[in-house]
């Protein structure tokens, strides 16, 4: 079963404005069982939101049409949804009395133009609206079970009349079904990669849907069952995460969406184990990540930012031979920053970054985007050497994230 | 002259996900004089997206489809628009040699799967990416002028695209009109209490337009003048910009829409000084802001993160007394990191913040969301008091904004 959503409003088309609404009634219709396969915004044009009402009834069997309900001259939702479905509006005087009524309670006189919020469309059911004057209207356009809705902008108007008309009668009009979702969440390979890794299995699969997304160096995978009972939905997930599991292995790193950071302190604390940082390229933004987390004062201590040569020796006694021999990027740095802010916070781990962000520095040897990162335990160190291409935020972003993924592999050992 | 923005993949159909492409996207066609008609979000369903680009192309002069350029199964955007414009698809030999460079720079091969983002539009023009592999499309479809443009769904890719690609091919196809626009940055009041202060003067013109944003902090004012020639246009904002300027005094800090840290950055660097910074509830944002500019070392010299009262102590010589007599969260210890951070890099200035971010912690005199901000220069130290509302990530973010936003004002003297 699929919906469509439409928000009428040109002030939803300035660069400022995000459509609050559709996200809300996603949520809603995703829990009824129900899949939203487009959402639009048109300005108030009665031609262009008739077009938009007529071309979703085309393809969805639910079609919410949100705002445009007001008593002004642009308020066209009413006649271009008449228009859409070849019906007529009608006037109706119990409306017209109750908007006469809410403005004598509130100690005002109806002006003529409020009269407008009078019409209905012909057939249509009248959803009573106990927050604002404009009512809202449903409408079963035909015996297939198609339903358009007319609901008022702004959001508490919407979520009281969804809750308390639009709910209830949408569910009675569908079929039993529960949706499941599984979200994972895995570092350290690229996208394209990935997909060729899983998509053997998943693309044998219409149930669950398998959606992939990619941001910053962090890849998410989201599996979504659809099935009569929460039992079925649960056991077709499995059968697909059973498969997708032993492709990913230690990449693999959130099974419930938590981001990156959060796995990374809800390890260390689970561990009752300490970290720090050391940081030169990414300037804070690897103990920033870890800080944003709730809670993360129990495992993380503190850091160094060391953005020169003279900070790398003083604080964290990185030798003058080292740094002058093999220079601030390079892996006998990283490797003894790591050493030095472990020794120095008395933490169980210290993690260490530096490279080039660009736009400038970088060698021939280790051009901009070239990145060591250094981890020290308690028995050991290690460096790895990453090469990130693009702007400084994306490679800093990159190393950030690359850092707490190269902790997250020692914790897992 | 209208455009509609079409953006296309399943995840953006979640209760979640913004897209906040379509919202950079109508600042930048508002620049340029065009108006954005309606906008929509599709899944990844060619015949879907099909439909809506065939339905745009049909009612705007600019179709702009973001998204589903990927290499993978369910990136069907080339063949939905083809399809749409009754166009053949053809593989670009000389894309292809350039993704597959891209991998080898990156030391990677490339699977066979990216080859699909070789597929170009017959008759379009192909618009390099040189932050990932996917290009773009330009395709000037009929005599009329009518255009569509595929761009890419991250939105770094899309911007820098645009920037380079787009804007100026768009300019050249509109007829001549000049927008000058004024970006003003504004810190340390509410959004309210500036339009209050504002309003005044700005609401006596339709031309220039004026918008106020504000996020974390931090506010912006653009003036927008629409005029037939730039001189004209630059007059009308002077006239405005004359008169708004005395009202907003020292919290105007950027005239040119350059951020709170890069206008910091820029000033110290005028200047040849250098700071450092001591956070502690801000767990490196402060210094994660400073150093997210390019050329940021030549002003930054690092810091300290001290999570801890013990690293307070060792680290920046905050006296035990200090920290058991008034606690980690007050004036003398954010007064005293300062003044231990400062001598410790050498720095003219230094910058310590400590405070509750929450969502645990507080105390009756200081609850969560309270920060101390101290600045410590050649001679002498200061602090402030700030009171946050809200969660985690926004008190940190007003706490790192409030840091830089302190030393502005110092390096103004």
């Amino acid at each position: 079963m699929f919906a469509e959503i439409i928000a009428v409003g040109s002030e939803m088309l300035t660069p400022q404005k995000v459509d609050t609404n559709s996200l809300w009634l996603t949520q809603e219709l995703n829990d009824l069982g129900v899949e939203l396969a487009a959402k639009s915004v048109v300005g108030d044009d009665r031609t262009r939101v008739s077009e938009a009402v007529r071309a979703a009834c085309g393809r969805a069997e639910i079609v919410i049409v949100t705002g445009g309900l007001g008593p002004t001259e642009d308020d066209v939702t009413r006649e271009a949804v008449a228009l859409a479905l070849g019906r007529a509006l009608r006037f109706d005087e119990k409306i017209c009395a109750g908007i006469e009524e809410r403005f004598r309670r509130l100690g005002r006189t109806m002006v003529e133009i409020n009269k407008r919020q009078a019409f209905v469309i012909e057939g249509a059911e009248i959803l009573p609206n106990d927050r604002g004057t404009a009512p809202g209207q449903w409408i079963d356009v035909d015996e297939q079970g198609r339903v358009v809705m007319l609901l008022p902008g702004p959001p508490n108007e919407l979520k009281a009349m969804w809750e308390r008309e639009c709910r209830w009668r949408l569910r009675a009009r569908l079929p039993q079904q529960v949706i499941r979702i599984l979200h994972w969440r895995v570092a350290g390979m690229p996208e394209s990669d990935l997909d060729q890794l899983i998509s053997p299995v998943y693309t044998r699969y219409t149930n669950p849907v398998t959606t992939i997304l990619a941001a910053a160096g962090d890849i998410q995978i989201h599996l979504r069952a659809r099935c009569a009972t929460a039992d079925e939905a649960d056991a077709l997930l499995k059968e697909v995460a059973d498969q997708l599991e032993p492709l990913l292995g230690e990449r693999l790193y959130s099974k419930d969406g938590c981001g990156l950071d959060e796995c990374v302190i809800r390890m260390l604390r689970q561990r009752g184990e300490t970290v720090c940082v050391a940081e030169s390229a990414t300037g804070g933004l690897v103990a920033q990540r870890l800080t944003s987390v709730a809670g993360s004062s129990a495992a993380f201590m503190g850091g160094f930012l060391t953005y020169t040569d003279a900070a790398k020796a003083s604080l964290l006694g990185v030798s003058q031979a080292v740094l002058s021999n093999y220079g601030a990027v390079s892996e006998p740095v990283a490797h003894s920053m790591a050493i030095g802010a472990r020794e120095r916070f008395g933490t169980d781990y210290a993690l260490s970054v530096t490279g080039y962000a660009g736009p400038e520095g970088g060698t021939e040897e280790n051009p901009v985007g070239t990145i060591f990162v250094g981890l020290a335990g308690r028995e050991s160190a290690e460096v790895k050497r990453f090469r990130f291409i693009g702007d400084r935020a994306r490679v800093r972003s990159f190393a950030a994230h690359a850092a707490l993924d190269m902790l997250r592999r020692r914790l897992l050992r």
